[in-house]
């Protein structure tokens, strides 16, 4: 006898979805491996982040914003190291139950989200879980030498700039939970497709002395950059952009630290910022002077117009805090 | 008032286990992406898999041995395209109830196979889960430009040669499970500890037509490199190498269509099989040759000594097979 060996659905449903995904170097996905060439003279630039259903998106939220979800909020890590993105793996692991249209649907917002920004899938994985789903990429990009855009760098007398606006994804996700209104959806909308600001941090190379991405709150996040720069910082709350939606919720303390952003914080010196808003101007994205960057030890003070410090009492989020878990939080 | 932002639990976590794991170029693992020069005129060699607690390792399996298992899964990618390993990312997804023991012991585990097999972690992501414990690894590595081993390129009249010996991974999932006898203890550890063939996959480039590592079982992985190459082969069975504890098992059929191999399977010239050899006896692994590739469709033919054809029924494991799924299997 002679076994026919039928492609099983693993294969199949890698073929039919995934496959149509695949760039130069992917081997139609049917190796062990990618193998390409990496643009010569550049530094590579890699990332990766997981989302799990019910922690990072709800179960019921349409596969194509997930897939875009997972892509953009790497391709934001790419943004905020000012790198050129390049292509991407991903790990699918989802229950057995999942229909073939949730996959149609999941290649058909990458395959949107790749045109849009340039890139391909290189490889991954396919497996089955008995729990939630639980998806993973890992982004490639690259840079010029030493052109990488860090988080450290931050220095006294720097102002704190964010681009967009801030507080739309922690709301968004109030909104998509239907616990606050949104009449138009702008809110949701903001909380389920980050925009990767990729152009402005490749413009800010040269220009900001440091910068990140804003995925785990503005508070928390400007405490990194704080951290790695060996600097203080005030954010003046007054001066933080909202968007009229966030305004007409007026939720200040959860916008200032609710996650899910993914706008660009950038330490700018005071000398750079003409070429900052030129450079701004020139991508289309705008941003805003929030604060500065000051001596002392790393730590966030938030103003309000008048100089009065506004208590915030939550940082950020975090994944381990404690709730049930045997780790400590260790300052 | 003045938030001191102590370092949740998350980045603790992260900073007392992975942080020493980090390489050149990861800054610390404190950025928002890794950033290295790749070898100069070498092509990358990317891949990625994920393992999930009750699919692809027992919840109760020892932390170190998952992380060995995830990392050199992943290198066995590496070795079968005959690529050098350079580094990797890793996203992980737990229940917020695992112990920092746990972290601890996993930690251990990739830093114990970081010096042994040359490489270091880049980046990643560390998340909460509400269900099973969920691992993600991209592997990075390099090749000369067009020398990496692919899936395609098996001819006719090519010998199909295995390393090591084949079924001990599957039978070593049933020891682990107490359901046969492992008295030494050899097949549980084969199936939680791979060891992938990396100075065989190096050694092969340039002799071996085509290749790949058999995970998935060696008749369902013979299979692929019969479609790669349009062309059919057959297996001997009783020229298949079986360990002493797989030959005392008795279980030919499961050793054959088992996965969780990482062995590698190459198709070999006549021509090139005393280099073969000659690099396999170098590097210290065995190879046998087990069959051959033949003109035809791209089927797998198993035979006994005489000739017979021997009946196999399952081609190998595959996570959407139909069972619940509303994926259906096609040829």
């Amino acid at each position: 006898m002679r076994p026919t060996l039928p492609l099983p659905a693993e294969f199949s449903l890698i073929a039919r979805h995934f496959r149509p995904l695949a760039g130069p170097g992917a081997l139609d996905l049917g190796d062990d491996a990618a193998v390409f060439a990496p643009p010569p003279g550049r530094e590579l630039v890699v990332a990766a982040d997981a989302i799990v259903a019910g922690v990072h998106f709800l179960p019921d939220d349409p596969p194509d914003l997930i897939a875009k979800k997972l892509l953009r909020t790497n391709l934001s890590d790419l943004a905020a190291m000012g790198a050129v993105p390049l292509g991407y793996l991903m790990t699918v692991s989802v229950p057995r139950s999942t229909p073939d249209t949730w996959f149609a649907g999941f290649a058909a917002g990458l395959a949107a989200d790749q045109a849009e920004f340039g890139v391909f899938l290189l490889g991954g994985d396919t497996t089955s879980t008995p729990g939630p789903m639980s998806l993973s990429l890992t982004i490639l990009g690259h840079v010029a030498p030493g052109a990488a855009l860090c988080r450290t760098g931050a220095r006294e007398g720097d102002g704190l700039w964010v681009s967009g606006t801030v507080g739309d994804g922690a709301l968004g996700l109030l909104a998509a939970r239907g616990e606050i209104a949104d009449p138009d959806g702008y809110l949701a909308d903001r909380y389920r497709l980050p925009r990767p600001r990729l152009a402005l941090g490749q413009a800010v190379v040269g220009i900001a002395h440091a910068g990140m991405d804003v995925s785990d709150g503005l508070v928390q996040d400007s405490g990194h950059l704080c951290r790695a720069g060996g600097v203080g910082c005030v954010i003046e709350a007054a001066g933080v952009p909202l968007s009229p939606a966030a305004r007409a919720a007026g939720r200040l303390t959860l916008c200032l630290t609710g996650g899910d952003d993914y706008e660009l914080l950038l330490a700018v010196p005071p000398e750079a910022e003409p070429a900052l808003t030129e450079a701004a101007a020139r991508v289309g994205t705008p941003v805003t002077r929030i604060g500065s960057f000051q001596a002392g030890p790393p730590q966030v003070t938030v103003c309000a117009a008048d100089g009065t410090p506004i208590p915030i009492a939550v940082g950020g989020w975090s994944h381990f805090d404690g709730q049930g878990s045997a780790v400590d939080p260790v300052p």
